[in-house]
């Protein structure tokens, strides 16, 4: 039961991830009409909850898989919690990354630990070099979402959300999720049916992008015609996974989708309300809340900032936002 | 004794104050060299550590006392604090502010619930309007740092950092707070000094404003010169109080003083590597930590930031600073 998996990740992350707090304004519930909490997963190590799903995948494995390394593809913030779970196995890691990524993310990845691996997007096949090095030096690959125990990881945000909430006294809200492949919506809605059934979890993703809300509509996945393109581009996937779809289909009634001139004031609202610096994808979720609330379904709203990792001119932008410009 | 008032305060804010997260990065350790955790008090209700003093002190009044309404005078965070705990405890406040203080300030303060009431500076004595609306309404005087139960109440931060440390396995650390008139920095020496004894806690201060650091090194109450001029506005105060002068005297050992560049630096640095919004003031602590470390004494840093208020066009100045500029 992949509840018992999130539990016993729970378990291995315990003293290593964040219990990142969640946090609530007066000024935003006026904007929303409703309570507003937000789970401040920006705060977690490596700026986003990619770190838990990481380190709960890499602390799953025996030791002598784990010494000889782990291997990910990714440019953003899932190679950041990979780098920094791997180091403190002690274990190697590498990172495969395009050749024309931002060279900040580059650096934050290598500053982490990980041996970063550049390709050119157009003449060479990442996955061939992925599977060169898992051949060649027994690495493991972690995936970024379609792997249970990533899932598990990202799982016991949920565990996080059930019991704040609790000490808050709410048990029953709608809980809106920043989602890409679903890794973290799924997680956290398997968490929550345990711990908090009355909640309700919704994936929260950018206009255009939408490929879990049509997903769930038509009961079968759908894929985005774009993988590019958004400045939320820390959750722009091409469709939601095997693994995390048949989750989210039995248990989240519905997805929403936000603009981009929406996520990027709910930015600027938590950097003026909560003191939180979200990235536009981290911030779709608080967005949703915001500025859907025709469409919300519960008095209470618990939105996950899922991301922090901004860089300085796009937050100087969502700074320049006005609520007019919507 | 002081830290039984702290520990009276800390349950009477118990499931009202927000534990703060003990955030660290090991780009903030690799940039101080040595390990640096930041108590992110910018994310306390109303964005800075003074709900803890104004809530310790209206919870402290006796029920017919506190009916009649809490009285306040401060433009900035002391104002927001008494504002959102009276309105806590479903009772009026009243706020007195300079005509000419930043509209954005007063509208928070009102939204918060207080009345707020203007003065000119130029033409009206504010000790005269307060004391008349204390004798007028039987408004209570919430001082903002020489007040027993303020300063117990800004103590439960360093109960909190104790805790924290602990489970961690830190015992011993330099604690270093943002200090205006000595009311956080005292209440948390008190509550270390009974909690974590091996831990030392020392004032930061913007230079030019240094009064707490010369009075430290002078042994007697030493003031400014200038009481504005300071982009550290939040922490600017003409010397350290009555009450938390003695406390700073027995318990710290030394002060520190940091330029305007090196606070926005940490207020950089803490958007980047944190993902918190810190105001100047709330900064100076953790500017302290990363460029001073010549002047520090232990090799684990606690850098308390104390606030998150900051404008638009202060946060977009400290974005755009480099560590080339300092």
């Amino acid at each position: 039961m992949m509840i018992d998996k999130i539990r016993a990740a729970n378990k291995r992350l315990a003293g290593h991830k964040r219990v990142t707090p969640l946090l609530s304004s007066p000024f935003l519930d006026d904007i929303a009409g409703r309570r507003v909490f937000v789970k401040a997963e920006c705060l977690q190590h490596t700026g986003s909850f990619k770190f838990r799903g990481a380190f709960s995948a890499i602390s799953a494995l025996d030791d002598e898989t784990r010494a000889k390394g782990i291997l990910a593809f990714s440019s953003g913030n899932h190679a950041q919690g990979v780098a920094l779970a791997a180091k403190m196995h002690g274990v190697p890691s590498v990172v495969i990354m395009p050749a024309d990524a931002p060279v900040i993310k580059i650096e934050n990845t290598r500053a982490l630990g990980a041996e970063v691996i550049l390709y050119d997007r157009d003449r060479e096949d990442r996955d061939e070099i992925g599977e060169r090095l898992e051949a060649e030096r027994g690495l493991t690959l972690v995936r970024p979402f379609d792997d249970e125990m990533v899932i598990a990881g990202q799982g016991t945000a949920g565990l996080d959300i059930a019991a704040q909430a609790a000490e808050l006294g709410i048990t029953n809200a709608q809980v809106l999720v920043c989602c890409g492949g679903g890794g973290l919506t799924s997680g956290i809605a398997t968490a929550l049916a345990a711990d908090a059934p009355e909640m309700r979890v919704c994936p929260v993703e950018p206009f255009g992008f939408e490929d879990t809300m049509r997903s769930l509509a038509s009961g079968s996945i759908q894929r985005n015609t774009r993988t590019s393109g958004s400045i939320c581009d820390a959750i722009v996937t091409p469709s939601p996974g095997n693994l995390t779809f048949p989750i989210l289909k039995d248990l989240c009634p519905r997805g929403y989708a936000v603009t981009d001139d929406q996520a990027l004031m709910a930015v600027k609202l938590a950097f003026q309300r909560l003191k939180i610096v979200v990235e536009p994808g981290g911030a779709v979720a608080l967005a949703a809340a915001l500025f859907h609330g025709d469409q919300l379904t519960h008095d209470t709203v618990i939105a996950v900032a899922s991301g922090g990792n901004i860089d300085d001119a796009m937050f100087k932008r969502a700074i320049d936002m006005n609520v007019s410009d919507l």
